[in-house]
C-alpha cells in the first residue's frame, strides 16, 4: 500500500506553513488504467498520517474506508509524506563515494543533523531558491519512516520498528551549510526539503538493499546508487539514533545521499529557476520538484 | 505573568514521552505568602501553552480564568515550559569567554544546532546521565520564546515577535557531541534538556541586557554572565534564524551558554548521580535538576 499526505485544494496548500492543513490517504485503482486516492482524513477518525501510524491503524483504515477513490491522483496537491514528524534525523556522508568527493566523514558512526517540518515540501511543489544564495544543491535520498517507537533498539529488532520508506530531496543551501561547523541553516531553508510522493511499506519493497536512487537534473542523471552501498545501513541507523533519543511513530530518518552532488562537481552545479529536479527511488516512485526563485 | 506547563499528577509525568500529557497555566497568589497555579488547560479551550500562544490568547485566558489557583506550586509536577515546540534552535559559542575556553566559534554568524522536544525535562525532574557516557555536562542558558511567527524578521522588528523568556539547561553528552562534526547526538539524549520552571514576559523582565545567568553545581557557582555579553544578541538571533526558516509561535531559541562548562575545566567536571544542577536567570527564577543514572 502507498500512503501519502495531500491537500484537497490549492487554498489549503498556500503559504509556508500549509503543512498543517494537509489530509492523508492511500492509493487505489481508479478505473482500468488510472490511480486514485482515498481521503482517509475524511473517512476515518484520524487527521494525519502520523496519527494513524501512532495508533497502528493503517490496516484498519483500509479495511473500513475501502477501495473507492475520492480523488484521482491528478486532482490532489501533494504534501510532504509525513507533514509534522516529531523528528527528522538526517544522515550525512553515508555513501563512501560521497565521503570521498567531499573529503569529510568516515568517523565510524553516522553523522546526524536535523531538518524542521517547516522546511519540507511535497511532490510537485515548488522548491524555493532563496534570494540570499546562489548555491542551492540537490541530495537524493531514501527516507525511512518509524512505525513503532522505542529506545535503545538493537539492529536485530530494528526493522520491526519501520512502517515504510519514502523519497527525500535534502535540498541544501551550501554557503549557509558552511557558515559555521553546524549544518542547520543550510539544511533548513523554507521549502527546500522535498518529501514524496508517498510512503511504501517495507514488505512491498522486497529486498531493501536493491532500492536504487537516481537523481536527475533536467533529465540528466546526477546521482545513482543502490541502498546496499550505505556505509551505515538502515538497521544501524535505527540502533544509533535510538541510543540517544526515543524514536516515535512518524519520525523520519533521511538516510544519506550518494556521490554526485552539485557542490562536488567541477565546475560546480547549482540549481536555478526553472530547473526540474527528480529523485527516483526504485521501486517506490519519483519525487519531482521545480525550482523557483523565492 | 509567569506561564508554565505542568503535570497534574505523577501518573501523567511518567515515561520519556510524558510531555504529551502536560497541561498549562499561570502563577497567581495563593493566600498571603504562597503562590499557586491556575490550570488553564482545564479552564480554557486550549490544551497547551503553545496553542494559547499561537492564538495570541494569553491575556484573554487570564481575564476569563481569573486569579483562583487550582493547585499550589508545591503540588504540581513541572513539565518543560513549552512541551512540544515546532523548533528548538540552540545557539552555540555565543559568549566570547566560552569561545575562548573551547577554542571554537567566532565565524561572525551564530552557530545553530537543534534539540528535539523528546529530549526535554521540566524543573525538578530528573536529568538522566546515560549509561553510555561519563561526560554529561551542564550549560546554563536564557531561552527566548517566539510569540508571533514570521520570516526574514529585521532586528528592529524582532522583539515584537517574542512572547517571553525562560531558563534552559542544555545538558550535553560531550563524547557523543564530538562523535562527528555535528552536535545532534550529544545534544539530544533523552531527559537532558532542562526547561523551566516558567516563562516570564519580556515587559516584566525590564532591561533584557541585565538578565543574569548563574549556574551552580551542588551549590558551587560554575557559570555567571549577563545577557549583555551575548556575541549575537536576541534581536540578531531572530534575524538570522528567520532568514532561513519561518519562525512559528512557541518556537524556542536557546541563546547560548557562558564560560565555565565542565568540559573546559582542568580537571574536567562532569555530572554524576546525586548531583544537583541549578540554573538561575535573574529575574526569571531558578531551574533545578537532580542527576540520576538512567
Amino acid at each position: 500500500m502507498r500512503w501519502l499526505s495531500f491537500y484537497r485544494d490549492s487554498e489549503d496548500a498556500k503559504g509556508p506553513l500549509a503543512y498543517k492543513n494537509a489530509t492523508f490517504g492511500y492509493v487505489v485503482r481508479d478505473g482500468e488504467a488510472e490511480e486514485g486516492v482515498v481521503d482517509a482524513g475524511k473517512r476515518s477518525q484520524f487527521e494525519t498520517l502520523k496519527q494513524a501510524i501512532e495508533e497502528n491503524a493503517l490496516d484498519l483504515i483500509v479495511e473500513s474506508c475501502g477501495q473507492n477513490p475520492d480523488f484521482s491522483l491528478g486532482e490532489i496537491i501533494y504534501a510532504p509524506t509525513i507533514t509534522q514528524p516529531n523528528k527528522i534525523l538526517c544522515i550525512g556522508l553515508n555513501y563512501k563515494a560521497h565521503q570521498e568527493e567531499t573529503g569529510r566523514g568516515g568517523e565510524g558512526v553516522p553523522t546526524v543533523f536535523t531538518r524542521f517540518a517547516a522546511a519540507q515540501i511535497g511532490h510537485n511543489q515548488e522548491m524555493l531558491r532563496p534570494k540570499e544564495s546562489g548555491a542551492l544543491d540537490f541530495e537524493g535520498e531514501i527516507a525511512m519512516i518509524i512505525g513503532k517507537g522505542g529506545r535503545r533498539i538493537s539492529k536485530e529488532a530494528a526493522m520491526g520498528h519501520v512502517v515504510g520508506f519514502g523519497i527525500y530531496n535534502d535540498g541544501s543551501v551550501r554557503d549557509y551549510q558552511r557558515h559555521t561547523s553546524q549544518f542547520t541553516p543550510g539544511k533548513n531553508f523554507s521549502a527546500t526539503g522535498g518529501f514524496g510522493p508517498w510512503m511504501m511499506s517495507a514488505d512491498e519493497i522486497g529486498n531493501l538493499d536493491e532500492m536504487e536512487i537516481t537523481t536527475r537534473l533536467n533529465g540528466e542523471v546526477m546521482q545513482n546508487a543502490k541502498a546496499a552501498l550505505l556505509v551505515h545501513g538502515f538497521e544501524e541507523l535505527i540502533e544509533y539514533c535510538s541510543l540517544f533519543i526515543d524514536l516515535e511513530p512518524g519520525d523520519v530518518i533521511v538516510t544519506g545521499t550518494p556521490a554526485g552532488v552539485g557542490a562536488a562537481r567541477d565546475p560546480m552545479v547549482f540549481m536555478k529557476e526553472g530547473d526540474v529536479i527528480e529523485v527516483e527511488v526504485k521501486p517506490i516512485g519519483v519525487l519531482s520538484n521545480r525550482i523557483v526563485d523565492g
